[in-house]
Order: C-alpha cells, then structure tokens, then sequence
C-alpha cells in the first residue's frame, strides 16, 4: 500500500524554515524534551573513508511528544572544494514515530542543521545571558558565525557587534554581512581578548585545535556559548574558564564530556566534579545557572540528535501547510 | 550548485532489480571487498522506541572499488499490522563514495535487502555446498524461505525442495509458491529431523529464540546457511552443531560473536577456539572450508552493511542505463 512521501530540496526549504522565534522555541522545547529524561538518543554513527579525505555522520533522536524522528546524514567531504563543490552536504529523512513510515526527506545540503544549531544558541542565549546585552562579539567567520549572531539578537537585541577572526579581511567581511543583515553596527576586532572583554555575550564558532579564549579574560557579567568543537581534537575555551565560570552548562553530558569543551578540561583533569547541568534542565527551571547579572556562565554545543528531530518535524508541517514539495507515492 | 538525485520506488526497483546470478556475483564482490580488510564498516546504529513498538536500525559500509557507498535505514514497527500496515519498511540512500554527494534514493521498503540478503546465501552455498544438491530443505515460510531457495537454485539447480515450519499450513502454501517459481516439486516436511536427513543443503529462516536444528541430524555432505539470527538472543542452530561441522564460517565475526549463532555457541561455552573464517576469505580462497563432498559446513549470515552498499550501487547503475526512478535537482 503505497504512502506519500514529501520530497523538499533546499532552495525549498531556504522559502519556508527562517531562523526567528517559532524555531527557537521549537528547539527549546527539544531540549526540555532531553531533560524529561525519556528520550532515545543513540549515540552518533560516524565513518571515517580517509580513501577520499571524507566523513559521514548518523544522528537520531526519539523525543516524547513529537509526531516524528528524524535520521540526519551529514557526509563531510574536505576535498570537495578542489572539485568547486562544498564539503558539507546531507539530508534529513522525517519518519513517523508511530509507524515508522518515512514521511519526508529533506534534501537540504545541511540547511536545517545551520538553522537548528543556530536555535540552539539562541535557546542559551535567552535562559543564561545577562538580561541586557549591550555587546555580542563572535569569533569565527564563517556561516555559524553570521547565524548564531543573527539567532542571539532574537533573543537578546544588542546594539553592537564584534567579530574575530584568524583573517581579518574574513573578520571584516562577516561584520558587514552581520550588519547589513541585522541592521546592527557591527566591526572586526583584532584583539580577541578586547573582544571579550567589551561583549556581554560571546560566541565561539571555530574548528580551533587550541583555546582561542582564555580564563583570564572572564569578567563579571559574561554568558559564552562555544559551539565549535564537535570533535575530541577540538577546543575553543580554556579548560580554566569552565572551572573559574560561576556556571557551566552542555547540552548533551554524554557528548560534551567526548566531543566538546568539558572534555578538553577532564582531559586537562581541571573538571573533577559531579557532571554538569545540561541546557535543559535551565530551559525546565530543574537548574539556575545565573543568580545574578554579574555571573559569568558558559553553555557548550557540540549540537544533538534531539535538534534534528525537533526542526524535522517542524520543518514537515510547515512544507506541508504551504504546500511544498513534491508527494511521490512509494 | 544543485546536482540531479535519482529517487526510485519499490514499485520501479521490482521492475529492474531481481535475484538472479548477476546480484549474486555483486553480493559475492562485497563479501571478497570485506575480506580485503580495507572496507570501513561501523557498528550498526540501532535505536528502541519502546512507546511505539518500534525499533530503526542505520547500516553502512565503505567498500574499495566501489563508485558509493549506501546508508541504510530499517525501521520496524511491530504494531503496523493492526493499522493494515507492514511492519518493516525503510529506504536506503546511494552517496557518491568520492564526494559525499547523495546520488540515490531507494524507497524500497526493504526490498533490496530481500534481495541482498537471498543473494548471500547464493553465495554462501556456492562457496560452501556440496557440489551436487539433489534435494534443498528450508525451515521457516516467510519471504526470506522463498527468496533464500530461490537464490540457492541458481547456483546449485536441486531437484527437489522440503519446507519446514512450525505451522505446517504456512509450509505448505510456501511449497507450493516455491513449486510454481521455480518449476521444482516442493512440499512441506512435518518433522524437522527427517528434512535435514533428506537434504544436501539447509537454510534456517526463523526468528527462533530456542534451536531448531539440532547437532545429532549433521550428516556428512550437509550444508547449512542460517540466516534468521539478527539479534543476540535468536538462535536457529544448536550450538554443538557449530563444533561438531568439519567448517563454520560466518559472514562477518565482529557481527556474529554478538548476533549470530557464534553468539549463541560462545554464550554456551563451546566455541572456545580462535575466531572462525568468514564468508570472504572463502570467496577469495584464503581459506577452504569443504574439502569434500562429505564434510560438513555451517555458514552464519547476520547481514551487512556492506551487501547493502553492493546492491544500492548495481541498483543505480541499472537503474540509469534504463531510464527508471525520478530526476529531482537539489
């Protein structure tokens, strides 16, 4: 008995799903999901094909209360650009979660991940920002850099922007596109560490190997959400700053402790405590990161399965309320 | 830069893909690949939804020489036949294995595993079964019972076929779909024991939870492909038998010690011994299982992802040199 199946591409997708509120709120309420406690999350399925200097990765997250899950395939391919194609592509399959049958796949190049892990930025921004963000500067240059700002001024409407980068014409060219975008004056800063120190809200977006902001450059009054590291080689904070922190805050334990800053910082045998509080247990109220608007909070990202789901499912009922996409029988 | 995806139905891929000697001979390629040692194939992601009945495997499987690789999703949903539905569905994606690009969609519904997973016992028994079958035996009546002799008499053309299974109706009407495919006298065999007597060559097709071929019927000159354990508490072969045959051979270890009959065998402590020979070594002659037509061989199928990227790529291929399956630009 065949079903309808919606098929969306990206140039589709890019027309329905914007980064605003509505999918922020639906990615909060995919994190207060993950702190119910009852949802499947597998842990990653990730290969390696050093053949063709490529990766591919399998996440998945069942989430009560949802109509369906999600299985997102991101193939990372790092000598594409050498062919003139982008090294990051993949889809989204929506199946749903009371029968198992597929009902839409999402052909879109990693569209709904930027927009999901954007969200999710958001979503720290709001629950552990100091109310009043004057400043928010962002290190990295790159499409996550441009999107978690964009998504924190949703949340928190700052007036300035401050951006860093290893390249300052990288640096220059991302704070014009910020500022067009945001209609927020927005400039490169060469000094990382001036940065930090005039933001009340810091985003870290890079691939960096090696921290790229310091412990000592912590000053009351900051929230930094570091999104970069997705990889047990990778570390944007020093592992100090989680420590000297008033509150350190991941959204996946079992994550961040391989994959994210806290592993950097139990490898540096720095984070000897009980494990952290995870995002969602701030988004339920189970946990208070910041008391007052001198704390100084951190919230690591290394992006979930739970995200997936939550900007599938929503990403389906929109299409399907304006009507787009191709239906094919199957 | 949109690239053209082929999407093909169930429906178009029963048209073009069938189970005959050219899918054995791409199954028995990915079985020669796994033995090279150069395949990448991770652990099977596999995710319970116990709220739903339900429960999504993801295979995959990088093999050398081929132009993709394939992502499987299997998803299982076993309250489906109360709503009319099946209760397996699922699709698998083709990704260019040079640029990560997605180049297929199969929205087979588990039809090209139907046909991968026929195609291995092929190749099991042409690599392990006396060289004369007179007459195959097949416990279970299922889908996998039909195809699995199906496939067996392409390279192994018996004269006579017997169908086990615990409801003798069901062995019959599978006996009589076996006889009418492929023009062979079939019929069902009540007792178990006297079917494997009678046989050459056994395939166990069940879900079986407790053995169902027991160690006492090995006779010399028998072959057994025991493909129905997937999980680690089936087990269609007792284990006793796995000793006491001249050669077990599984398709691959790392999957069998935890899912196959090797699992149920070192649970009882009698697989002792080093780790046995897989299927490709076989194929590739690095091991020799029958040394004559009186030895006595067991194969142990579990299924893997690299069947799966074998078939997907002859798929695509096939599907392209006819014109069959959607173009969409994404």
């Amino acid at each position: 008995m065949p079903h309808e199946i919606a098929i969306v591409t990206e140039q589709d997708l890019r027309k329905v799903v914007k980064l605003d509120l509505a999918v922020v709120d639906v990615v909060e309420s995919a994190f207060a999901a993950l702190a119910s406690g009852k949802v499947v999350m597998p842990p990653v399925l990730s290969m390696a094909i050093p053949e063709a200097n490529g990766e591919v990765d399998v996440k998945t997250a069942w989430l009560p209360g949802f109509s369906g899950f999600a299985i997102k395939v991101s193939p990372g391919f790092f000598d594409n650009p050498k062919l003139g194609l982008p090294s990051l592509n993949g889809l989204m399959i929506l199946f749903s979660a009371k029968t198992g049958l597929v009902e839409a796949l999402f052909l879109d190049n990693g569209y709904l991940t930027d927009v999901r892990t954007a969200a999710a930025g958001a979503v720290a921004a709001r629950h552990l920002a100091p109310s009043r963000v004057q400043t928010a500067g962002v290190m990295g240059t790159g499409v996550q850099a441009r999107l978690q700002i964009e998504a924190a001024h949703l949340v928190r409407p700052f007036e300035q922007v401050l951006v860093w980068g290893r390249d300052l014409a990288k640096a220059e060219a991302c704070a014009a596109d910020i500022s067009a975008r945001l209609k927020v004056p927005a400039r490169a800063e060469a000094d990382p560490a001036r940065l930090v120190a005039e933001s009340q809200l810091v985003v870290t977006t890079t691939p960096a190997r090696e921290s790229i902001l310091k412990a000592d450059w912590l000053h009351p009054g900051l929230h930094i959400t570091a999104m970069g590291s997705d990889q047990d080689e990778k570390n944007e904070i020093e592992p100090a700053a989680l420590v000297a922190a008033t509150a350190y805050v991941c959204d996946r334990i079992s994550q961040c402790e391989k994959l994210g800053e806290l592993h950097s910082a139990i490898s540096a045998g720095l984070w000897q405590g009980p494990p952290p509080a995870e995002l969602g247990d701030v988004v339920l109220g189970k946990f208070t990161a910041r008391r007052s608007e001198d704390d100084i909070t951190i919230c690591d990202l290394t992006g979930t399965g739970a995200q997936d789901t939550a900007i599938a499912t929503y990403a389906e009922k929109l299409c399907r309320s304006v009507g787009i996409g191709s239906l094919i029988a199957a």
